[in-house]
């Protein structure tokens, strides 16, 4: 698969994970269907929001391509429609979150690398486009925010950021750099829930 | 009345009346007279400041033109020399809220429409612009967000936007669409609080 | 001292105590040391942040000179390896936050003074990037925010912007308006953090 074509796979799939994220959100709060919506688009976009503000990259980015609305308004009525069938909606959000985190660190940094050619603010970019738009959702749901919770967090986007600026040093493939960023940073998260690892 | 100025009636008029409500926090708060300036100033421009980075629209409107914080500061004297007498605050600082998202939704959605020609993107540039000033609010001051009250809310600007953009699509004059989208609005959230509509 | 070199030497004091309040912050959420890193860095550049984005100046100041991540970085390890040694975490926080608010008063406005020439804005960005990172900071922990403690807070920031643009107007040196205006901020801070003025 081409390169620009993996990354905007990936970038859709981070932001529908993350919207249903900010769906299941309204759903515990018992918003309406709008609600819904507002809390999808707010978490599937806001950290990208956020690192593109900061890049000097505006309008930002579902401004340039309003796919991205798209995907987080069906990514909320795919919520709305099946909420009420998941035994326990806020461990669903914690795995999809986690999801979200894995592939956002990584498109977070490879976008901070293309803009500034610096490893470290790829770093930074990672992180914060895989924890603002989760730190938004929890902020306007008057939810105890995902970053305060025991078990390690930012720490797993770091390291799939990290990994993946590291393994484009060494000369890894694009797409090799981009999946094992992604799963190590997922694995890292996702033990973390199963475990308890803090 | 040509269209600019009352483009920009509107907008100082929305304006305000958000720096009523957040000086009406600050009241609540019992803060002191600094304290209803800067809590004014923050709901009276904050939406229209989001949707201008989101646009690319930097400097932001109050930059460029400062009257907007000499009508914020207006406002929030105005009541901090009033706000003793109501009875309820917090119920006139839901009506001046209000007033503020019909006002905003129908300016947000116009300048949306105006930057990107998106219909869609109109619709989320009119609900952010309504929404994000009474959110910061809330958040600012530790308050339950306005957005998690039972009755319709994001839904009333989401309905002013749609009208005012379906109106211009279907070739009425801006001045009507703008005046139609805004009382529609008000009238859905006035009658979420009157009647309790969720 | 040249003033360039004297403005970026306050600048980066000022962006170190206020990552050392936000490490103090993580400190007491009892968070990891990559969550250290992170309070430390939000808290350090938000306020400035928020001042570049409002401003148009983006990419913003910490992508175009990312030393200030090296120091948000070492403050917040400086405090990882002290901060048990602390009776009260809270009371220092609050002492270093009146030394941020200081420096970052006088800085902010400053920068805005420069990229608009207008008073009133540099009040306003003065204000602005004097508390944004405390605010920030208290958001993502859930802490109350100090805006909304009964002693001055915001007005010490406005007294400090507005002696730094009067003493300018008047004809003082640049060094002289920006050392009195953050003395002065500090002196009003620190008497209602000693004192409880309100």
């Amino acid at each position: 698969m081409p390169i620009l074509s993996m990354l905007s796979l990936l970038d859709y799939a981070g932001v529908a994970v993350f919207a249903a994220t900010g769906a299941l959100s309204a759903s515990r709060k018992q918003l309406d269907i709008i609600g819904y919506l507002f809390f999808g688009a707010v978490t599937g976009i806001g950290g990208g929001t956020l690192r593109d503000l900061i890049l000097g990259q505006a309008p930002v980015f579902w401004v340039r391509d309003p796919t991205y609305l798209v995907i987080t308004t069906a990514a909320a009525i795919a919520v709305f429609l099946s909420a009420n069938r998941f035994e326990s909606r806020y461990r669903l959000l914690l795995w999809l979150d986690a999801a979200g985190l894995a592939l956002f660190c990584v498109m977070g940094a490879e976008k901070g690398l293309a803009a500034t050619g610096s490893p470290l603010l790829a770093l930074v970019t990672g992180i914060l486009t895989a924890t603002f738009g989760g730190i938004l959702r929890d902020l306007l749901a008057g939810e105890p925010s995902v970053l305060l919770r025991p078990e390690i967090y930012i720490s797993a986007a770091l390291t799939g950021s990290a990994l993946f600026v590291l393994s484009l040093a060494f000369g890894a493939a694009p797409w090799l750099a981009l999946l094992s960023g992604a799963l190590v940073a997922f694995l890292v998260r996702g033990g973390a829930l199963k475990f308890g690892w803090t």
